[in-house]
């Protein structure tokens, strides 16, 4: 068995425990850390950690962390980190004035990404992503959710699942694969709604199980997109096929996909830029997990989700980066923590716990990931040397994350 | 003579050309390019470029920058890189619902990093901003301004222009130093603010001027700091000391700061987060040029400068990163370049002109830094592969300069 001890951790940060697994209202505030520490590494696992005085004496590796802080890595529960190209275009068209829907009537957006990636030979689309995925674990990710979504066909859809079945053999990071056939109605349908959701139900979701491709579903719900009947439809269709929800709702309007998705027991619903008082007494009266994307209004609007309110509220929130070409073109989860705390104005500890545990949580992954505990996969990163934990927001164009361990490997 | 040839550059940015070296108005959008370029350096200069059918055929190193862009490095014209200690403590006060003006009052704010200064021995300062300056320059600056204004005592403003002049020993980077003694006014003086303008024009400029520490002055224009008739005083006074002015203004109010500025022929105004009519039509009526830090309404507020109506009116842009440990944590111009475009609805090619020659020009360095041109300083950078100008401020959080070469050296 091969042992790693990092000794004379500054400050190691364990990230909040829970019976849950998930950390909400008050109690996302706390962070438990362990200064002057060391962390002991078996293979791919934490095995122990606590205060230096307590430490091992010897490992078959050593490395001194003096003035550094190590932390649990982010844990990404939001990404469509698999797509054919960027859209730079669409943003210097955003920038001379047209509006998020001239540019879709135009031909942008999704069904330029779509169109794009029906195009894309797999083992391209694969070059392509394992870069992505690559360059986010050097931002200290080692647990990610990665959608498809840009395919809405059925060979698209299942040709961005396999990809991503093929990058979970290139990493050790956990990834977990988010069906998003419903993520806007294919031109061929635009008379045929009906059609496709069929086609959804009745072609793409065998195919996917009979290949056990995804582990959720998702449904962008939105104006012009889907209507929460359909979601609520979707969400059903999929739970037949094994698969639990994780729903795009409320970027833009309150429809009604928060209620839907609580009571179909979802994990999560994602983005929450508009949200009102009736949709947090129902987010609490459940367990799904609201998910935040900070990434997509810094790039669009400026309309940040009601992080504080939700958090005074009492519920638990999860931060992901949303990593997409279109409102999102970066998966940098530092930034994510940034953005929440100087727009959302969560303090430093929600935003780290936000983006560890309760990320994980939104993946399922809480009992493995998400924090430093004995048992827990050997994901952890260490920092540049830093004088505070607020230090890394605050910070926020300096790159402070320095090396990073997945499976209890250096990988960056 | 020792020279270096990069083959193969993908686009070569040369970043635009006019007699005046500054580029205004509509011209601002135009951003002159070599498509499959060459770049030969002799020494610390640029000795040639062009196209890849013109180049020499030998070189003493040669660099293939297959796939790479390459542009002149940034141009940081706003600097306060010389500081004694972070202030993460009141980001988060912030966030906890403190205002900026409650901070001050307990101490906070520029007052509290002038005590950490005054407290804080020549050389750990030194070391501090050397390894900031390293930091800058590893994302791409090449050229920078640095101020005073934390000491606000005799000896603290020397001691801060001191570190400058050390800076300027152990880097290549063309840097300027502006000495800001009226940034706020020291708590001794507070019932005594002619004093403390008495203090600055007989003891400080006299002994800057004697030990040549400064090449500009500046004065924080705003309400409770310093009035438009203190700031016309001190301009007056830096001039007969041989220093001109760059002057902080309309950071949160009009108050007269740009008239006062142009007036006097200042070289640059700088923040102008809030600009009416009548200041845009002074400012078009003389060479002033106006400076826009977009990193301190990110960290701040979300009030940007309007950009846009300044470009559309005529006038130059430059940009700037304002790094500062209070309201602009950060000295990555790249990011800059990020909020001009996200933000103000700046081109990628007007961003990128502001951040190089214009820059260059809020130093008076547009002759010799700030574009690709024969007998200039080789300082640039080569990106990662990227696939189109307009991609570095879009994809936000992605590391893209990849190496730095500044006088001709490889330094990152």
């Amino acid at each position: 068995m091969a042992t790693i001890l990092i000794k004379h951790i500054r400050t190691l940060v364990q990230a909040s425990q829970t019976p849950l697994g998930v950390v909400a209202g008050a109690r996302m505030g706390g962070l438990p850390v362990v200064e002057d520490a060391f962390l002991l590494i078996e293979d791919e696992q934490i095995s122990a950690f606590g205060s230096m005085n307590e430490a091992p004496n010897e490992a078959d590796s050593v490395i001194d962390a003096t003035g550094r802080m190590v932390f649990p890595c982010w844990c990404d529960s939001h990404t469509h980190l698999v797509f054919a190209g960027s859209r730079e275009g669409e943003f210097v068209d955003r920038i001379r004035g047209l509006t998020y829907e001239e540019i879709a009537r135009r031909g942008g957006g999704i069904l330029n990404s779509a169109r794009r990636l029906n195009d894309t030979p797999e083992e391209v689309l694969l070059e392509q992503a394992l870069q992505r995925l690559r360059e986010v674990q050097r931002y200290g990710t080692g647990a990610i959710e990665i959608k498809s979504g840009y395919g809405l066909s059925v060979e698209g859809e299942l040709k961005m699942l396999r990809v991503i079945r093929e990058l979970k053999k290139h990493s050790k990071m956990a990834i977990k694969a988010t069906f998003l056939g419903a993520h806007a109605l294919p031109p061929a349908y635009r008379e045929n709604r009906e059609g496709y959701l069929q086609l959804i139900e009745s072609e793409m979701l065998p195919a996917i199980e009979a290949e056990g491709l995804a582990d959720y579903i998702d449904v962008f719900c939105e104006k012009n997109f889907f209507s929460p009947q359909e979601t609520e439809r979707l969400i059903l269709a999929g739970l037949k096929h094994g698969l639990k929800a994780k729903i795009h709702t409320n970027q833009f309007n309150c429809m009604g996909g928060i209620e839907t998705s609580v009571r179909h027991g979802a994990i999560s619903v994602d983005h929450l830029e508009v949200l009102n008082e009736a949709e947090i007494e129902c987010l609490l009266s459940g367990n799904t997990i609201p998910t935040l994307l900070p990434g997509a209004p810094f790039f669009l609007n400026d309309h940040y989700p009601p992080a504080r309110r939700m958090i005074e509220a009492g519920l638990p929130v999860a931060l992901a980066t949303d990593y997409n070409p279109g409102s999102s073109p970066s998966g940098k989860m530092a930034f994510a923590i940034t953005l929440a705390c100087v727009k959302m104005r969560m303090t430093p500890e929600e935003a780290i716990n936000a983006a560890t545990i309760n990320g994980a949580a939104a993946m399922e992954l809480q009992h493995s990931h998400g924090s430093i505990e004995q048992g827990k996969a050997a994901n952890f990163f260490l920092t540049k040397p830093i004088p505070s934990l607020a230090y890394l927001p605050y910070a926020f164009g300096s790159d402070l994350i320095d090396q990073v361990f997945i499976g209890g490997a250096l990988v960056a």
